[in-house]
C-alpha cells in the first residue's frame, strides 16, 4: 500500500492510497480521511462511501465537504473507486457498464467475472486493509450516492451485524426494475432474474434478517428519478416488511453533488450517532 | 446572458451563466450563488471570488463548499473565470501564461492587450452585470486564492471605497518579486517595472488611500510558499505602511482546496460582518 496524496484538512488529513487488490486483480485507489483523533492513534469508527456511475475515489473527497463532517464526528471516511480499473480489465464504451460502473456486486458472467468482484472488495478486502493500516475500530457505517446508494443499501442488507448504520442519496433502490440496473445485471449476472434478487435492495428488504434503519434523501428535480431511481418502490417494500425507513424528498434538488453537500451533515449525524454510541 | 447550469444548493441556487463580454471581446462564464433571500428578490451583498492559475469558474463552486457559508450569511457569491477564453484569444502552452492565467490585470502589450483586460472585467463589467440581473446590493467584498488572492488584494487596493471587505488564501503578494509574477508581468505589461507597481499588492499597500483590513491565510506546507507567495513581504509592507493585516500561518496545510475549505468559514464570517453591517 502506497500513499498517492496527503492533504491537511479540517485538523485531520485527507489521503489517497493505492494498493494491489487480490480480490479484483488490479491496482486500486481509495480516499481515506483521518480525523485528528485517528492521527493521534486513537481508534475511530469508519464510514464507507460508495460513489455513483462514472466516479472514481476523487468525486466524493473533492466535492462533498465530507471532511468537515468527518472532523466534527471524528470518523474515518473511506471512499473507494467504483470498479476495477486498468488495461487488462474488461470494459464497455458506455458510461453505465464496465469501468466506472461496477454496481458493487460480484459478477458471474464472462468477461466480467474475472475482475468485477466489487462486493467482496468493499465489504471484505477493503475493510480488512483499512482496519490493518489505520487506527480504525470495528464500528462501520456505509453510505453512497446513486449506483453507490444501491451499493450501500445492498451491502448493509447482505451483511447483517456488519454495519451499525446505513444511508443513501438518490439510490437505485430496485435495479431489477429499471434500465440502468437491468443492463448491468444482465451483463454481470446473466439472464436468470432469480440471481438478481440478491443484489436488489427492494428484494432484500423483504427478507432482511436485520432491520437496520435506512435514511434516504432524494431530490424531486433529479433527472433520473422516474426512470432509474423510483424511491416509492423502496417505501412500499419497507412498509410491507416493517423495515424502518426515513425517506426524505427534497424539493427542487437534482442528482448532483450540490444536493449531496446540502444534506450530508444530516447523514453524518445519523452515522455519528450510531457509530459513536 | 444565458444560464448554463442551475442547481438547488443549501436552500438557494448555484448557477453558471454565460455572456458576451464587451471588455474581454469573448464569451465568458461565471458562477453565481443566490441565497434563499436573493431568490425571494431581497437585495443581498455580493462576494466576488477570484480563482488561481489553471482554474475556470468551476473550481471554487464545486470544491470549496462555499454555498454553505453563503447560505449562512445570505450572500450572493460570484466566481468568474480566470482569463478571457476562446479560439481567437491569445494563449501560451505554459499553465502560467495566457488562458487560465489572466492575473486580473489590464495588459498593455501585444498580443495580450487585445483581450486580457481582466481587471476591467472583474472590477467593472461583471459587477455592473451582476447588479443589473440579480438582486445584488452595492455592498461588495472580494476574495481569492493564489493568483486570485493577488487579484483580490490588488483589485481592492486599486478601488478605494468600492469594496467593504477583502481576504485571500495563499496570495501572490508581490508578483514583481517572484517568478510567476515576473513572467506574467513581462508578457502582459512589458519590461518597464514602474508599470508593474500598479499591479503589485506589496507596492500598492505603501500608498493605499484606504486602509481596508486584509485577512490572509497561508498554509506552511504550501509547495509554492518560498518561491512564489512569500507572505512575509506583505507583512513587512503592511507594518511599514500601518495597513491592518491579519496574516495566519496554518501549520501543515498546502495549496489545495482542502486548505481553502478548512478555513473558508472564517473568511465568510469576515466578509459577512463587513457586508451585513
Amino acid at each position: 500500500m502506497e500513499p498517492v496524496e496527503q492533504h491537511a484538512s479540517y485538523g485531520g488529513r485527507q489521503d489517497v492510497w493505492k494498493h494491489a487488490s487480490a480480490v479484483l486483480g488490479c491496482e486500486m485507489r481509495f480516499g481515506v480521511y483521518l480525523p485528528e483523533a485517528a492521527l493521534r492513534g486513537e481508534r475511530c469508527p469508519v464510514l464507507y462511501w460508495l460513489s455513483g456511475l462514472t466516479c472514481t475515489e476523487q468525486n466524493f473527497i473533492t466535492k462533498a465537504d465530507a471532511q468537515r463532517h468527518a472532523a466534527r464526528h471524528q470518523l474515518i471516511v473511506v471512499a473507494p473507486d467504483t470498479s476495477p480499473r486498468g488495461d487488462g480489465v474488461a470494459d464497455d464504451p458506455a458510461y453505465d457498464l464496465g469501468q466506472g460502473a461496477g454496481f458493487y456486486l460480484d459478477a458471474t458472467q464472462p468477461p466480467w467475472s474475472r475482475h468485477y468482484r466489487m462486493q467482496d472488495y468493499v465489504a471484505q478486502e477493503l475493510p480488512a486493509l483499512v482496519e490493518q493500516h489505520f487506527p480504525a475500530s470495528e464500528a462501520r457505517g456505509i453510505a453512497g450516492h446513486s449506483m453507490g446508494g444501491h451499493g450501500a443499501l445492498v451491502t448493509a442488507l447482505r451483511h447483517p451485524g456488519r454495519y451499525r448504520s446505513v444511508s443513501a442519496f438518490s439510490p437505485i433502490v430496485a435495479p431489477s426494475q429499471v434500465p440502468w440496473g437491468q443492463k448491468a445485471f444482465t451483463a454481470y449476472l446473466g439472464d436468470d432474474r432469480n440471481a438478481w434478487r440478491e443484489w436488489d435492495a427492494v428484494d432484500l428488504v423483504a427478507t432482511a434478517k436485520e432491520r437496520l434503519p435506512l435514511l434516504v434523501d432524494q431530490g424531486t428535480d433529479d433527472e433520473f428519478l422516474q426512470q432509474h431511481l423510483r424511491p416509492e418502490l423502496l417505501r412500499d417494500a419497507c412498509a410491507a416488511a416493517g423495515h424502518p425507513l426515513t425517506l426524505r424528498l427534497q424539493p427542487g434538488y437534482d442528482h448532483s453533488y450540490y444536493f449531496i453537500a446540502s444534506f450530508l451533515g444530516d447523514h453524518f449525524a445519523h452515522h455519528g450517532t450510531a457509530l459513536r454510541s
